[in-house]
């Protein structure tokens, strides 16, 4: 399959020196960008939030369902979107690289670019990386972000009586993945949700100034990280179902499927839609009401998620049965 | 092989969790620690000094020549390394993880007890990660530390004049990896320092305190690290071989090799030592003088490096014959 030059032909050292010249210096906040032994990101408010996530080939991406540059942009979203979460803005990234020799050179020239183009669509640059061979291709990306004198927003904070509020569509993802599994190609709007989530990174600090009590990146299905922001809050996450939006092209794929749409709402993740909970009058712009926090209920502390009152057990979707 | 409880058996939630427990919350500048969407560290500073570098199976370390332990040490030591060699204090570290589902946990474990023993020499934290399964261990570090105030060293600030001195010995790890390629393991000496680097991280921040005009980490061999020096600083360095430490292991072995000690002392890498440049009168204990900065030759522009005078073209040993 391989026609043009690959990444063993080229060899590290020259495919380094290339992507250094590609990357260049960048960036507000970079002090000493790639090429020493670290780089140097300016972070005025004296706190770096910082998360890592890797994607691995053929379990969280196939290279004949996505394009090069689409997996350089989920690379970055997904980072990016931690960062979000905790009401941080994007400064930096960096990346390490594992490439089968066989690589070709083209594929990562791609790669950067939608790895590039996302990371400044969050505001952040690229100031270091690692390149080296391997069996598969696995990216493994930390972003750095700043929280310009706000705190953190944890998972841990959400209070009894806060609303439950969504940012972002959740299922187009999920649906897009399944669209992708029987060989399709189409909807569109579903297959490219999966190869290139657009986060709203913007809402993150927003939510933070709004006043957030907790928030999360919406990366395992809705309710499963619904879960995790109940259990460490220690309350329970009521969702009504009703208030859930459901993207058109999820409706009608999952009537052609003969499928609940619910299933890939609720389960699906991948879209890093930020959950948060705010109180009833804090809810800023761009985030919709979907649920509220409820106490755990009379021996039924064990219950950290409800749909519509019900208990349920999100390990995705499967162990859910309104 | 595989006969305790794998990664597979346990799934990936349940060992993200166990991670967490064995990991907890540690270190002053920690403000967040793992278990969040990201972590958060203080840096009053201001700035924060960023570095990453994949290690990958069968590439960079085999299972069967170094153990969980040495593998989680060493992933902690070369990318601290590196902020020494910007004169940075390793604050936090974070880890990227794929693992084949037939890794035994007991073999996680011991990785992580190496990386946490190695990041805790180095007076940092390791505040978060990621786990994912792949066809072979695959571990990605990112590493952040602070300049206290100081300027960052750089590659570019070799003045000619200066002396260029090295902290730490090299050779050992490319001798040791000479010994396990034929089939032994011993020398100890030499075997444990391909397996386990020990750089001296405080030398980088003495080195910025006693003025180096720059610095890097001796990564893939002393005359290439010492070219790359040199191209940074637009300057030659002529290294004096008389000079260099030569481990007693190291010639004794390449006796019994019929092979020349400095084959390694010159061309190996991975001992992660510090090679520095200071004015004649500024060298901080522990850095010894091992050659001196001088202009590029007339006529001879291209020349980075000499030995003993001579021209060389470092790419590994290979190309030099004194």
């Amino acid at each position: 399959m391989a026609t043009g030059e690959t990444v063993g032909d080229m060899g590290e050292i020259a495919l380094v020196e290339r992507i250094r010249v590609a990357v260049g210096a960048s960036g507000a906040q970079v002090e000493v960008g790639p090429g020493d032994d670290a780089a140097v990101l300016g972070v005025p408010d004296g706190r770096m939030v910082v998360t890592t996530d890797m994607l691995v080939e053929g379990r969280h991406f196939r290279r004949d369902w996505s394009s090069a540059e689409d997996i350089g942009h989920k690379a970055a979203a997904e980072n990016l979107a931690d960062l979000a979460a905790m009401g941080a803005r994007p400064v930096g990234i960096v990346v390490a690289l594992a490439l089968p020799e066989s690589t070709e050179v083209a594929w990562v020239d791609s790669f950067l670019d939608g790895l590039l183009a996302e990371t400044r669509r969050g505001g952040a640059a690229l100031v270091g990386g690692d390149l080296v061979s391997g069996n598969q291709v696995v990216v493994s990306v930390t972003a750095m972000g700043e929280l310009d004198g706000r705190p953190p927003v944890l998972r841990s904070g959400s209070q009894i009586g806060d609303v439950v509020a969504l940012c972002g569509e959740v299922g187009r993802a999920a649906a897009g993945l399944a669209v992708l599994s029987r060989g399709f190609r189409s909807p569109r709007a579903l297959v490219d949700a999966h190869r290139r989530p657009m986060p709203d990174y913007a809402a993150g600090p927003r939510a933070a100034l709004a006043g957030a009590t907790a928030m999360l990146d919406v990366s395992d299905g809705l309710l499963l990280d619904a879960a995790r922001l109940a259990r460490a809050s220690g309350v329970c996450i009521d969702v009504d179902s009703g208030a859930l939006p459901i993207p058109e092209a999820v409706q009608t794929t999952a009537a052609a499927y003969n499928l609940d749409p619910l299933t890939w709402v609720l389960g699906g993740g991948d879209d890093h839609a930020l959950l948060a909970t705010f109180g009833a009058a804090d809810v800023p712009d761009g985030f919709a009401v979907i649920g509220r926090v409820i106490a755990r209920g009379d021996g039924d502390e064990s219950v950290e998620v409800r749909v519509d009152g019900e208990p349920v057990t999100p390990q995705g979707y499967e162990h859910f049965h309104a």
